[in-house]
């Protein structure tokens, strides 16, 4: 153990059980550590803090170590000088970049701390230095695929400042566990949570982004996501092919999945009704060139498109056809979905594990974040994903969206064959 | 191969699936076959017939392939002699007993055909043949543990006729296919057949079967089943200790372990409220004596004493208390549970597979059977236990019920905190 | 907040996040805290303390939140004076009965510190006090059932004292996280572990215990488990008719549902061999029986006869037959459970959620305990039943009994078919 | 009903259930049937044969459904002329254009019966007509992003012949059923069953395709599978991003997510190890670069390199990096994936869904298919996906490879720590 450095850290420490994180973390490093000091939060409401000695094998292990570490928001007592090396190939960042969090992060340039601009987790950090050297210097998150030769970016741990999230766990991030949760009708009370996150998100002139799997559509809850597009809950929409092509099937054909899926039975392939929803689009040329037309007048899609709302559809490697809107391109579509991030203040994921796990990698953390599943795997999946902010609600997502419209958009009611 | 027999069978043969099903339990009791005659359903309405030699090597295989046989409704065409035997022991059956399937079944006495006077699966067939011999043999199923030495018990498989199942696919029990299953809702779809099911059975003056877990409870689903209950569609209760418990307890104490099992996370056992609620009814004498008293003043169970409706509470290895109404020993409950079988027309299974698994033991194959829960294995494992009348429903049991009372009570609206 | 106490706890507190789990006790209960003192350990093997002031609404809600406290290991800084009540019923503790944890707990009586001979969770405490006031009373643990009128119970929180668990997460109960886990073969590690464990057990005079489900059979792992019971790894086998039957059925009969099983199908209800194999053994009068008879000639419970271990099946509702050894009354099926239960130094949990829980339910926690089963939910489920001696591994069963007999049986190979 | 048309089927058509599956078709179209003759194949090896008048609404309805029905290998009994219409637009169909099953499938062009080439689920026919009318014209099918205007492409059902999966269940495409189950040791045949399944192909000079996830380094496996690619058991290799980072992560840095999730536990985000592992890669150029040059000295796609096996990486839109060899493109991707399914003659899939189904959704139903994963919906919904030849094995996936790399490869034994 020849390397160390002192660190701190201030928040609802024990309460959120995030010490006990940080001394799993220096652990799985290879690590030791010494408290030096911990003030205790003594009421429930007030912070603690500790400051912390950690020690390892070496500067390289001690490095790595440190980074991890402000992935909980503990940062360096002296945080020392900021490290930049540049890019010597497109696509590859130097040895030792600092990989960053989703958290909110600062670095130290010339004496000033200036905040990273877009939260990421997993990218580097790109130091944009003005010729002027008056102007403000700005950093970035940029991910591996996207950095060129020559640019800056910031290596080790030094001069890096992440601001540990505070709320306790009783807060939560939209005020889950404070609410008065009365015993008889806890979906109610989730599906009221999720309702007041949207409110709260368009009240504060934020937009309301919507991830979502076909499963939406095999549920059943094409009309109730409809009514919250029409009625304005739904600013932005990332999907695959799957659910817009299910979506536009159903409109075109009348097909639905759902009483098989419901009934627990698996759905067989076949449906050739699938491959020629995807055909009579991309003849018309696009979705919208479709709404256009009148060849598509409803469903999800069609309501998205009259509205004008936004919508990235990105491909994978098991699509038909696929739908002339989805990008092929995985980085290409990553690039368009973060291009639609701006100002996004609530985020639903409905039903699929790709793209949530996807949205999930390139939202900051300071956006809440809501997962709603029936399979409880793909709910604890997603939380876990250093997503401090997420919620997960298992339960089935048709009649979850039937209360959700019931709930946000006035008169509406459950359809009925 | 020595030994050999001809069997027929009748009904929507290749529709079903059902004589694929014959060949295989042929194939997997080591038998082999020739289709001796196949008249064909040439219409979808209309019936088909076969009649198939079988073959196995003694004459005890083929019997017991017959026997397997009959479970699908494959007949002798040349039925025989009923064999009869006399139990030497309390609790065990004579060598080669038939044992019984949950299908309509005739027995050959003195040259007329008996009906069995409550098809149960996996019993044996008990004859009462009275001193006057003018009168009317009774035979009926009785399981293993209630034979008693010196009763006559049908061994063989000759003299025995089972009623095929006649229902096409497409038909269903109460009609699952057939309607016309708008794409936007199958949802919505399923509980109003739920729903149909539960008023038909009503309407022909047949009684309604609930068999619940825990999860009703945990879901917050207890106000809606509170309001079928007080609206008459819940007629006789099948559960365990914990659904009364969980339920006692929240009215008890307010608790609700819903929230924590509707966002994925698992429940830790410490509520001390569990054990003092069953300490309370205890104290009481019954869950009848702490309503009357005033003790018990709301919740499922305190609905079903109110309004005069029987249940039957069976315990299991892992209960704490018990309840003082809950039945200790297994076979007891059993027993319980066949005594309140009488006038059964619809069976709906929510949450819990232990009682459900018990439930569909005991169940002629002619009551509708309908099982909801959100764990698709649950779902499938019921479905497939021998009862073809069995549909399975993988949803959200909290927001299932909320809809099913929307349904059938009038003016019942979902509680909102 | 009209009543306080001050309480305290030792232990690794930051590190095994018991202290935020603590203050989640606190919130959940109503209660409200102020942090008095804390003393950080200051290096990872140091222990943490800490005082703290809790309050709630009344004595009532504060005695309840102190007793929920102390299954965290959390004690009163003044126990104050043991509080006792005469039962007045049969089967019914007192109004305010102390419910205990499974932790090592200690009574003050007379100003001594006495031990509570045999601690399981969610029972009461029961103090004999003997007529020769010099002799030393005994407390012990006593389920509700269980208790007769006239008995001395233990009532509030005060004069009690529950030694927390020690352990650093980085130990574990025997071992896991501390090993130098070899990134290539987790599975290896994971059954070396077992086998070190059941191997400590043996080595410092303590008995093995075994839960097992029918899975056992249905994967294939029966001959495994044969050979860990013939080198001596089984002392104890507690289970339910279910896995009892199918290995006596596959002795039998040489029937068999694993291929089914494995290919993820359901496995319909209709073999009638299971009903034969019941039937078979209910005329020998017992599996012992059966077996000195020269019916039963392999499989698990031949094995478990002929070395002379001993098995405790209980019953449950959903049960044919059931075999003659089986406790139909689950009340007396749990007493002879708690009867085997001494010296038993290691458990092993497979593939049963049922008779693991109910296992669960009475261990003390000092007992080292693994659970075994392919589906996540159910290692989870036990893993959570606040056992923080549990263990969970997800995995395929028969491979895992197949790798554990490997590796603790010498010469053991996997049978090829 | 207006348009009809007569159509026959021959195979084992009781036996398989797939009659029962032609009805369901019929019905699910909105069709109706008359079974105009059924010689019915009297013993266990013959065959039988049907002639049905199928009808519908009108001769569009009545195109669609005689095109579902041949993915079933119902053909028309007389077959007509092929109708064949010229594209308009790059990367669309003609209307009513014929979509293709994955069976062998034969064209009638001037009175000859012309095999297509390269049979594939949910694409289109092309004809290619050579200037020389002596010269054989060839069809081959083609998915709908890659057809251009101008081609000529098979539209409706006529003049098309698909030939019906022959086998028996009993027999099945690798004799999976036929061998004889040893009740002890189900997992054990299944192992075998695989292993046999590998030599075959080989020993035909076929090769083997592994389609594999992350899963497979989580588990352990890397070890065995490395093994299995020495020892000429993996061919060819479709996998992801995640597969080949987390091997060479593994490779590289030595971390293991294995531990964590044999317990059940979730694992978090954060090892920044992933991200350096893919910029290391990055840097090298490429996986096989990063061999060359001694960086990348072990694991999977290390003994993938150095033996001269083919892999094919196909990104997603949750993929960190990615590495340099993986398509970004996901139509690239499935190009390059159709391109090495050359003599494939065994195909495993493993811990994958994503990629499981892209290639199921390309592979001919004449190559034998077995999907292993410890989630039993993830085998459910690959053995539903149409392909008639696929066997689901549910178990972990760790074990599972060790002991196939113990039943192929000569001397292999477990690593143990």
């Amino acid at each position: 153990m020849n390397a160390s450095e002192t660190v701190e850290i201030t928040g609802h420490l024990i309460d959120t059980g995030i010490l006990s994180r940080v001394l799993d973390d220096i652990r799985e490093y290879g690590g030791d550590w010494v408290i030096d000091r911990f003030d205790v939060g003594h009421e429930a409401a007030d912070l603690s803090s500790a400051t912390i000695t950690v020690t390892n094998d070496d500067d390289e292990a001690l490095a790595r170590l440190l980074m991890r570490l402000q992935t909980r928001g503990v940062n360096q007592v002296d945080p020392g000088e900021l490290e930049v090396s540049t890019c010597e190939l497109d696509g590859v960042f130097p040895d030792h970049f600092y990989s960053t969090t989703n958290l909110a992060t600062r670095v130290r340039i010339a004496g000033r701390w200036v905040p990273v601009e877009n939260p990421e987790m997993d990218c580097g950090l790109v130091v944009d230095v003005d010729a002027d050297p008056s102007s403000t210097p700005r950093v970035r998150t940029l991910p591996m695929s996207d950095v060129k030769a020559g640019m800056k970016v910031v290596c080790g741990a030094s001069g890096i400042r992440v601001d540990a999230p505070l709320l306790t766990k009783a807060e939560g991030s939209f005020g889950f566990m404070e609410s008065d949760v009365s015993s008889e009708k806890p979906q109610a009370v989730l599906v009221r949570q999720v309702a007041d996150g949207m409110r709260r998100a368009r009240a504060d002139g934020k937009r309301v982004l919507w991830v979502g799997g076909p499963g939406v559509v095999h549920t059943g809850a094409a009309p109730a996501m409809v009514a919250l597009v029409e009625a304005g809950y739904v600013d932005v929409l990332f999907a695959g092919n799957a659910l817009a092509t299910h979506d536009i099937e159903s409109s075109l054909f009348g097909t639905s999945l759902g009483v098989d899926l419901a009934q627990g039975r698996g759905v067989e392939h076949g449906h050739e009704h699938h491959i020629r929803a995807l055909n009579t689009i991309r003849k018309a040329g696009s979705i919208k060139a479709a709404v256009d037309s009148g060849v598509l007048t409803g469903g999800i899609m069609h309501a998205m498109v009259t509205g004008g709302k936004e919508f990235v559809l990105v491909g994978s490697v098991r699509d038909d056809g696929p739908l002339p809107d989805v990008y092929t391109d995985v980085l290409e579509g990553q690039r368009a979905m973060r291009a639609k991030l701006t100002d996004v203040g609530f985020c639903l994921m409905v039903a699929t594990m790709l793209h949530s796990v996807a949205t999930g990698n390139i939202l900051p953390a300071s956006v809440p974040l809501v997962c709603v599943d029936i399979n409880p795997a793909t709910v604890t999946k997603l939380a876990d994903r250093g997503s401090s902010q997420a919620r997960g609600i298992v339960t089935d997502v048709g009649l979850f969206l039937e209360q959700l419209a019931g709930e946000l958009v006035e008169g509406y009611t459950t359809p009925r064959g």
